[in-house]
């Protein structure tokens, strides 16, 4: 049948990579790791541009080196690779090469099974192991222009797809049957219908549709807000409600279309909804803008969060912020290849801002007898504060 | 907002819960695992009946003890259960309840990262560490009669759903539009849009469609056929080709609708195809005909497979069989909670059948030009060997 050989990493995408190498060679030094082996798959993905099964080895310094297990069909001319059926190849092949083995390697142990942590730790018998996400998490949270720009295409096409929202809504439907129609012009405009997350605390299927008293729902995820869901075995989102005047219902869906993602919620109501939700969201609003602005390279993440908390309590929401009755301590993520990405935005972040960091930020409040309300962005940060990558409208429309 | 406080075990699944515990501890006792300490989200949905953020802890005998994070709104007044905020206050809340220490615990090994294992091993200092997944997944694999049932309302669902399929058929669509309307229909059934699997090596939306030669692209995942996808970060299934006459169209969709769901594959053809792509199709029923036969209770798991592989080298067919490019070697796999449970259907497997396993059992061919064809559906073993749970109608039809 003649499946086409692609070039492992295509020309225009080779720049690209060498840069992301760099970039986590220097703090791979900083770190003192001295050799990664990587194979989770967020991780083999930023390191080749595309998901194989096989394991990214990046040296303290030079080229990458990219053991392929499957599929075994690319051309694989422009990189330094070999082919291997299993890992414990991996030294003999290296050997082989004259390719020096490595004192301390740097296995992913939150990515990875401890099982398989293990198995890996044994193919370097003779050398410290070392935790290596740290540095990949540190790596991918400033992104490359050329991340950014992927980025700014998921918001673009996210946007497209959110302007289409109100043209879905039939009156009585159930908050479930208004997600689905949503799910399908997402997926009509390019949505992959999955978006990578780290760890097993973010079991979703494309994203959360909150309606009414069921924001207040909390969850067992890690989520900002919960939902019961429609089945015990997956409590989270919509759940199956016909959706009434006098409510809000809060949209929180999937923006992955290329590899990466933005996060981007917007709320629309149904008749009129009481004063005090306009409120709150409106205060999400200003919470936005004052941390677009402080929003800057070397600006504590910290500090994001203290100063939303303070506009919070200014205007004595803070019962309903981020959640009612169950409340969680941040108020935005690190995106990107995950939708959890470093550093969450919480008053105990260490982190300082540097440019090109991704965040997105989701000041949500639950009005008790209404819905949730608040406005989430994902932003770039630049030397003049935060960039918005998903420009759409932000006032609370009716549907 | 007064959210209402469920039972966390409902009474009409006590009975059922004590059943499974029991189960385990009978496995226990035959593994010298003493003790269970249980948190990946399959376990604890089998050990609970939802999904919450905590641990199931199971004692060699005795009834399970739950130490719940999150969500902290259950009715607890039927089973024995703490609240904790972290996993390391377990031990003093046990001494607290003269609940004895374990000398030996079993963690997943399989199912959680090589951090929170090590988390977890530390709260128990002195017990020897051991691995509880595969005590688990032993447990799992022979289903209780109330899991068969949840599985067989899957297998009508998903049957009522794949009935609806021509009629979401257009000439000149892509093979992911077709796909996007089959999510559609899906859902609008009530399935929950997420399929639970084992392990990082099975990323994908909702399942996948296989459209002519796309069916012959090796994928880096662990299914049985591929597909190249429309993007490199999620190498699988649809690849947005337009899809022509001549052509057959494989369709292997979600079917989870309760926390349980069944494996089901049925091929359309577009237009008249070749002799020899429905003589394949014949051969992968004929090939389920036959094990629907010798699948009873005792029967080596390893003896379905060499019996398949026998009647596909009978009719030639081997270099057709399960891929053409890239071929695998298992001709399907356990399913549940759980898409890829125990046992992989293999030539080594060392498994014998027992009644109560669920099978989803998939020979597949890729025929060059044409595309993928046969059957896949999901079994239960009874004494009377395999009864079929997707009960749909086998026929290659025309779209």
């Amino acid at each position: 049948m003649g499946i086409e050989k692609h070039h492992f990493i295509p020309e225009d995408m080779r720049g690209e990579i060498t840069l992301r190498v760099n970039r986590i060679q220097e703090i791979m030094k900083r770190s003192g790791v001295e050799a990664l082996l990587l194979t989770g798959n967020a991780n083999v993905f930023y390191t080749s541009g595309r998901f194989f099964r096989g394991y990214t080895y990046i040296p303290l310094s030079g080229e990458a080196i990219y053991f392929i297990m499957r599929p075994d069909i690319y051309d694989t001319s422009s990189v330094r690779s070999y082919t291997i059926r299993k890992p414990e190849q991996i030294p003999s092949v290296m050997e082989e090469n004259a390719i020096a083995l490595p004192a301390t390697v740097g296995y992913e142990y939150d990515d990875l099974s401890f099982s398989e942590v293990k198995r890996l730790q044994a193919v370097f018998p003779d050398a410290t192991a070392a935790d290596g996400g740290a540095v990949m998490r540190e790596a991918r949270m400033r992104k490359t222009p050329y991340e950014i720009g992927q980025m700014e295409a998921d918001g673009l096409h996210q946007a497209a797809v959110y302007r289409r929202i109100p043209r879905v809504f039939k009156e009585d439907m159930t908050d479930v049957e208004f997600q689905i129609e949503i799910e399908h012009i997402l997926r009509m405009e390019g949505c992959l219908g999955r978006a990578r997350m780290s760890g097993r605390l973010m079991e979703i299927n494309m994203g959360s549709v909150l309606y009414g008293e069921n924001a207040d729902a909390p969850t067992p995820y890690e989520f900002a807000l919960g939902g019961a869901g429609t089945d015990p075995s997956l409590p989270v989102g919509a759940d199956g409600s016909i959706m009434h005047s006098g409510h809000t219902v809060m949209v929180d869906m999937n923006g992955a279309f290329n590899g990466y993602q933005t996060d981007m919620t917007r709320v629309w109501r149904i008749g009129d909804i009481p004063e005090k939700a306009v409120k709150a969201h409106d205060c999400s609003r200003k919470i936005l803008r004052r941390l677009e602005e402080i929003g800057k390279p070397g600006c504590p993440v910290a500090d994001l969060y203290n100063e939303a908390m303070r506009i919070v309590e200014e205007e004595k929401l803070e019962r309903y912020f981020m959640g009612h009755t169950q409340r969680v301590a941040f108020i935005g993520h690190g995106v990107g290849i995950e939708l959890n990405e470093q550093p969450p935005i919480t008053g105990r972040s260490k982190v300082l801002l540097a440019e090109g960091m991704t965040l997105a930020i989701e000041p949500k409040f639950v009005i008790p007898g209404v819905g949730a309300v608040g406005v989430e962005n994902t932003y770039v940060v630049t030397d003049r504060g935060l960039r918005c990558l998903t420009p759409f409208e932000e006032e609370i429309q009716e549907l």
